[in-house]
C-alpha cells in the first residue's frame, strides 16, 4: 500500500474568500505579521501497489480538483523499507 | 516575506465523511486501486520576516486546526536566495 498526497489550491488569480476570512480574523486578533492566506484542500489516498500514476493524475485532475480554477500537485510516498530510518523524498508531479 | 504552509488533517481515529464520500465516488467510477481517502485542509500563509515560529504554531493550534479532532504540521519555507537553483527543504514542525 502506497500513500499518495494530492494538494489542491485555487489558482493564484482566483479570489479566495475562505483565505480572506482567515486573514481578516488573524488581523483582528493582532497577528499582523501574516500578510496573506490561501486555503486549499489536501487528500491522502491509500493506493494498492503497484501505483498507476497515470490513473492517480487523472483522478486528481477530474475528481479532486477543478482544473478551471485550481492547481494541484501529486506526491507519491513509496512504502518505506522495513529497515529505513526516515522516509524517502516523495516523487512530485505538478499539474 | 516567507511562505508558511499549515496542513490540517483529522486525527486517524476520527471518522472522515468527506473522505469516505470521495472514496465511494472513486469506487463507483471503477478506481478500485484506491483503498482509503482522508480529506484535510492546507493553508498557505505569507508572513513578514522575521517569522515568529511560536506565533505561527499558536495560530495553527488555535485558529486553523481544532486540536481536539485534528492534527497539523507547520512548514516554514525560507525565501530562496537570489542565486539558488532549488528551494531549501522546509523546516517542519509537527503538532
Amino acid at each position: 500500500m502506497t500513500r499518495v498526497v494530492v494538494e489542491v489550491m485555487l489558482k493564484p488569480e482566483i479570489s479566495d474568500p475562505q483565505g480572506q476570512a482567515v486573514l481578516g480574523a488573524l488581523t483582528r486578533l493582532g497577528h499582523r505579521g501574516v500578510q496573506g492566506v490561501r486555503q486549499g484542500k489536501r487528500f491522502e489516498l491509500e493506493v494498492s501497489d503497484p501505483v498507476d500514476e497515470l490513473a492517480i493524475q487523472q483522478i486528481a485532475d477530474t475528481l479532486l480538483a477543478n482544473p478551471v480554477i485550481e492547481d494541484f500537485t501529486v506526491q507519491v510516498h513509496p512504502p518505506a523499507p522495513a529497515n529505513a530510518r526516515s522516509p524517502l523524498p516523495p516523487d512530485r508531479l505538478t499539474s
